[in-house]
């Protein structure tokens, strides 16, 4: 599944729900999407749950979307899809 | 402010919400607290955002909450003083 549009309370974001074995699955996706924020200085909403971590992108100062927000989006994916595969590589 | 009692998709759960200086901060805290929660293997739900981390407790098994979620909401408060603290002394 794809990103999705959402509005919350009157901004619009981007969402995805990424899942994950267990919850220190779950929270090393979030450390180490968080050092890619840190990196980028824009930072997402994250929502852990056990096996899952829900993302929402958007710009806090437009109450909206920036082109930013789409390219952590992108990038978000591709640290998944890294992650997943370096658990691949480590069984 | 205290542990306040919310309902969500018909589940009451114990929810409070901590603050920290920046998005780092709270995500070390959600890092704490996952830790304390693997080690109890009892997990909550967490929402990150910049400078606030959000904590949910309740008991999926009983949709709803039972004597483990106000002792790991106790626990919880005790590990945000505990890195306060810490911090304080840090400076």
């Amino acid at each position: 599944a794809d990103w999705t549009l959402e509005e919350a309370e009157g901004v619009l974001q981007l969402e995805k729900s990424f899942l994950f074995a267990d919850f220190v699955s779950a929270l090393a996706f979030a450390d180490n999407l968080g050092a890619l924020a840190e990196q980028e200085q824009h930072h997402p909403s994250l929502h852990i749950e056990w096996g899952r971590v829900t993302v929402n992108w958007y710009t806090h100062k437009v109450r909206g979307l920036h082109t930013n927000d789409f390219i952590m989006a992108a990038k978000t994916s591709a640290l998944y899809e890294q992650l997943q595969q370096s658990a691949s590589w480590g069984l």
